[in-house]
């Protein structure tokens, strides 16, 4: 039956509610793709695992919700891409984001563009985060994201400091 | 039964293994105390709840791990006080310690004494923590640890620099 074959090795169509794309409970798809996007929508990715997202054009913003092993790649987001309580994610940015957040999450890379080199990232309660800098002929330059941090009264005792701790897995 | 009544209200006896005292499985204890110490002792404290602990002379380290509600009150520690997995946690440093470490916590209050105000905090993955500075007559002045971070690229693109993220909870 080459017909019925065929149809089980497509990716599932992925969904549209209002400006909203949810991609939820998706495993072992290496090619989910979004390609009819523009910059109002949002995307919604929520407890996918060993799955590759491939979001084309120019989104408001991305959350992964939930997801292990999950590969996004994508051109263009106008404000934010969120990662919330995920395990071993990779991220590659194509064109430009300005923020990208993770929360609550355990392994988490992201690949910048040329043109996206000064996207600012806000962390919390997360560890094994890298940002990988693009030079030369499509190589990356690996930077760790601090995880441990070291803090400090100041005189007078009215203020902290905290810094990154050098010295981390102390 | 005067006498079974009283047995029933005192705290549990708690054990001594080689040098560490181990504080396992207590729940709604309020004074649970330890006085027979020295610098060499250790005290684990694992998986408690709604209790609270007193560490009466000068011991080597202590470590809650895995408790909820449990408050500890001390006197003075060597080496370092260690939070691990732990949930709405107080403590109270009565003379010194040089260093406490906060991993995985959520909810961890700690109140200074004047001689202790040096004290270094290692912190990771946690949140809603604040640092209980002493003035005047028995008050103290809370101080919020950061608990989310901003990261950019440095020019050059080869490192980062992470500060604490003022407009926490965006």
């Amino acid at each position: 039956m080459p017909t019925l074959s065929t149809t089980a090795s497509q990716p599932p169509k992925l969904v549209l509610e209002g400006n909203k794309w949810v991609v939820e409970y998706q495993h072992n798809q290496p090619n989910l793709k979004i390609d009819e996007t523009n910059m109002k929508h949002t995307v919604y990715i929520y407890k996918c695992t060993n799955s590759t997202i491939r979001i084309v054009g120019k989104v408001n913003s991305i959350v992964l919700d939930s997801c292990t092993k999950v590969g996004l790649q994508f051109d263009s987001v106008v404000s934010l891409v969120e990662f919330i309580n995920c395990k071993s994610t990779k991220l590659q940015v194509i064109d430009f984001v300005p923020t990208i957040q993770i929360e609550k999450t355990d392994g988490c890379h992201i690949y910048l563009s040329k043109k996206s080199l000064q996207t600012e990232f806000i962390t919390s309660k997360s560890s094994e985060m890298t940002v990988n800098v693009p030079f030369g002929d499509g190589e990356y330059r690996e930077i760790p994201v601090p995880e441990q941090f070291k803090t400090k009264l100041n005189p007078g005792e009215k203020s902290l400091t905290t810094v990154p701790n050098e010295s981390a897995g102390v």
